[in-house]
């Protein structure tokens, strides 16, 4: 077998066997082919499409060049949720708790935040002491005891993936859904799940800018999921404007402990406890979504999702005290208050600016492996069909250093559109796809 | 400028400008945008296609990344001939002294054989002494005393085509047109030339096998050819069986010594001829092709067109005396017939078995730089159209290592199809294009 006739197959638009993948996969993540023969194939890829098959395979070799963890002993079903990143984001700091709560295991593998979208890894080390660098055996030991362990992917996680994904990234071929799914889906199946939510994000602050591309991926995630023998459903959510109020690290852990105290009613919690639904319907510990609906409110109501939350975080050497005393985590010395120039109705607040914002405060990153400030970020006062007057307050920004906060305030200015009529109702949760 | 915005762009089907196809090509010929983004743009153009304006672009600075000779002091034209390559095309070996006989400056820098298909440099190289490594002071001197110099691609030629076309080779992206076209022209017009004719090969035994490419490539050639400000003709010309009769080094000399002699006349002596017409005229010695044939005939009849090739070869070191004394070049110490098996006519002679065969007698390589045997080769006894008996004799195979003799006569045996049917009437010029 030759990578040159596999890169000249795609090029001719037929599809590979399961055997080329391997051989592809395999080859480059041991360094016998090199870049400029993978990154050929990869824009061949990116061009020509894969059928379904092709894309299970991949996913499947990409799982295979790393570890896959196994729960022999676990007396649960293991359930996660992986979202596509959006801007405010937090709905796993909200959902875990609750699904653990209920007695479904979740070993959840998250990432760091890039660019405009924040990462679960970041807003959980604004928490003090939180280690999310756990060995496996610590993340299983975690996992057994709490139902709940939060960790980064470790490089024994798919690392032909993240080979490949470095690749993509340099040479323009990363917005190709089959690619895109078998990134998701061989670090997810890495888990050991027996099933997945997905929620795929939709609209301005989005990677899927559009809801057909949205469906498009979520078909193809399911499909692919299913072909690997695991039940998989996809809500399309909206990302057009930010979820939550919160955006930042440590603003955000906050707004969480709200969401699961009882104290914020907003659309974050609206879709947090509507994918743990889903989850604990995947999970068999409820029949159907009305009762999982149910059982989501009781654990919130009773206090155990937020109990659960830091039953966790102090299984992970953090200081559970700081999800009640928030003065615990890191804080920003300065704030600067955005106000409205005229009354009217908000008509839009734009996700990727404000993400865009949240990051040049500190909160987030350009480059992967930069350090971010956990106490900066945004919060915002108000959101699309609000009705404001001249003078009423937008945002707030938080930082320490001021280095780039007047182009911050810019952006998240421009991120508000208000005008005199009622915005079009925009729906949370586009579509589900199962 | 980045160089991944410019891979996006193609990606995207967005024309590139002159700027960013410079920034691309200069960049890479420097080492500064690595292999692995080269070849991801590379196939991006493969499945995207380039427009006239890009193709354009791209020609142009590969020409620009080597030397340009220039001919200030020349007191007539420059034309040179191209061929897409083939088996048994010698036609350059008869050309050539033809059109520099006419008064015509033909500075033909040629390559070498690859594969089933033979190259001019190592065609001329069976010739005792004949010197192909001219400098570029060494070229000049020769075109300027006898109009004919025949030449390898130094390192100063379009470096830039040099280098891509080494990953092309190795990633699939060598059948693109965009590709082919700007690296054929960047090349001749590297020559000076005021002028070329180009003989784009279609058929079994040639790199475009459908005319439909064939006419694609040869529109496209004649496009930008234009575009830089030259004149250019195209003739669409058959390679379903092998030109002439001869494949092999030392065996295509004495053929095309034949054809100059006036001794052989068949496929091989009209294209010659007609290829060299179409030279006269654009070199402007010949004010329409009818005039410019007759003329053709005239230096062939009165022997100035076998005494140009002596001056020639005379000039780069080589020895004259070998084109009327083949003794004095490399031959083969065994041979073999081969005969027919049934009686009929011949249908098909396969171009590409014969090549081939050819190769694996010796006459060619498989690798770059690997050695050749300039006594090896086939020759044809019968060609499509023939009538043969039982036992009539095919072919004759010569070679010197009988390794893989054994193959060669299955291929060549293969490469006959006799039927009782006269086949259908091939044309040898499918069509003119300018």
């Amino acid at each position: 077998m030759r990578i040159y006739d596999i890169i000249y197959k795609k090029r001719e638009r037929v599809a590979l066997t399961g055997e080329e993948i391997r051989f592809f996969v395999q080859g480059y993540a041991r360094g016998d082919i090199p870049d400029y023969q993978a990154s050929a194939l990869l824009m061949a890829i990116y061009l020509n499409g894969m059928t379904d098959e092709e894309m299970l395979a991949l996913t499947h070799e990409m799982l295979a060049s790393g570890e896959v963890l196994e729960w022999p002993d676990l007396p649960g079903r293991r359930v996660d949720k992986h979202s596509t990143g959006g801007v405010g984001d937090k709905t796993s700091l909200i959902l875990a708790p609750i699904v653990a709560a209920a007695g479904v295991y979740v070993p959840m593998i998250s990432g760091r935040g890039l660019g405009h979208t924040g990462g679960t890894l970041d807003k959980l080390e604004s928490i003090p002491g939180f280690n999310v660098r756990l060995t496996t055996d610590e993340f299983r030991k975690v996992l057994a005891g709490t139902h709940l362990a939060l960790a980064g992917q470790t490089k024994e996680i798919a690392p032909a993936d993240k080979k490949l994904y470095a690749l993509r990234d340099v040479t323009a071929t990363v917005e190709s859904i089959p690619l895109i799914a078998a990134s998701i889906l061989s670090k997810k199946l890495a888990e050991g799940i027996d099933a997945l939510v997905l929620d795929v994000k939709t609209g301005a602050g989005a990677f899927m800018k559009s809801l057909s591309d949205a469906q498009a991926l979520a078909r193809t995630l399911v499909q692919i999921g299913k072909g690997a023998g695991k039940r998989v459903v996809a809500l399309i959510t909206d990302m057009n404007q930010p979820l939550g109020t919160h955006i930042g690290n440590t603003l955000e852990v906050i707004e969480s402990v709200g969401v699961l105290n009882g104290n914020v009613k907003n659309d974050l919690a609206e879709l947090s406890f509507e994918l743990a639904a889903h989850m604990l319907v995947l999970g068999e510990v409820a029949d159907d979504l009305a009762k999982a609906r149910r059982r989501v409110r009781e654990i919130v109501d009773k206090g155990a999702a937020l109990r659960k939350f830091q039953e966790v975080v102090a299984a992970q050497g953090g200081d559970p005290q700081a999800l009640e005393e928030h003065s615990r985590m890191p804080a920003a010395k300065h704030s600067e208050t955005i106000t409205a120039t005229q009354r009217g109705v908000v008509q839009a607040v734009d996700a990727e600016e404000v993400g865009v914002a949240a990051m040049l405060l500190g909160a987030g990153r350009t480059q992967v492996d930069a350090a971010i400030d956990h106490g900066a970020g945004v919060v915002l006062h108000h959101k699309v069909g609000d009705k404001v007057q001249q003078e009423s307050h937008l945002a707030t920004l938080y930082f320490n250093d001021d280095s780039r906060s007047a182009e911050a305030r810019d952006r998240v200015k421009a991120a508000f559109r208000i005008g005199d009529q009622p915005p079009a109702k925009t729906k949370l949760i586009h579509q589900i796809i199962s």
